[in-house]
């Protein structure tokens, strides 16, 4: 289980998509960074702006049941203060993983004093069909 | 009319905007970064990934008709080489500025030998009466 501070932008994500599954908010918003500037987009959803909005939605998500992550088709942008990552979340609810939903996130970390931290999460349903569902190409490709 | 190179990721960002409102394809390219690791999504839409494919994506849409833009809410995280956008698009028809559909984006931007490109559009479908009309608060944060 990573733990803060984070060394990479990818242990950042990993403990993000981790801290989600085990209903663990305050592992969760330990990713974020703290300052008022943060974003957050569900899909379908408002957007969040701010830390305390932010974590409110998440405890709000985390309060209807467990989540199961799988990631696949992620693409990198980094340098050595930022990060930007675009991926398919194939979301379930745990216990469930065949009945998984597309999402497409853009996840952007920067570096901070503590380690690397989440700034902005925007997340969006993909159409279904539109993503090769990553099990059937890539087995090895799971978080888990 | 903003042209490359930009210098600043602003000035990317009102070409990007520019250009989808004249119907511009030469234009609008030209913002993006050229290389095979940059990815669009639209509103729905599947991801796309690659300078080509994103090209055919934008063919499409600016086939379909003219859209305006205006733009509310940016928030912006900016360094030396990277920036990320992210925002909230009130698209309509030309000519019918009153039927805008709220969309929020996140676009990314990088430094690159050929000035300030784009490298991620990411924009997803906002809940309608998520985000207050910009017209209705702010009747000059218009982009024209």
């Amino acid at each position: 289980m990573n733990q803060p501070p984070f060394a990479t932008p990818a242990e950042a994500e990993t403990a993000f998509y981790e801290a989600i599954e085990r209903g663990d908010l305050d592992a969760l918003m330990a990713v974020w960074c703290t300052h008022e500037e943060v974003v957050c987009i569900h899909p379908g959803g408002s957007r969040l702006d701010g830390y305390d909005v932010i974590r409110e939605g998440w405890r709000v998500i985390l309060s209807q049941g467990r989540l199961q992550f799988r990631l696949s088709d992620v693409k990198a942008f980094e340098g050595m203060l930022y990060a930007v990552h675009t991926l398919c979340e194939w979301v379930s609810e745990a216990g469930n993983p065949q009945a998984a939903t597309p999402v497409f996130a853009t996840n952007a970390y920067l570096l901070t004093d503590h380690g690397w931290r989440m700034v902005l999460h925007h997340a969006s349903a993909a159409p279904q069909g539109a993503v090769a569902d990553v099990e059937a190409r890539d087995p090895n490709a799971l978080l888990h």
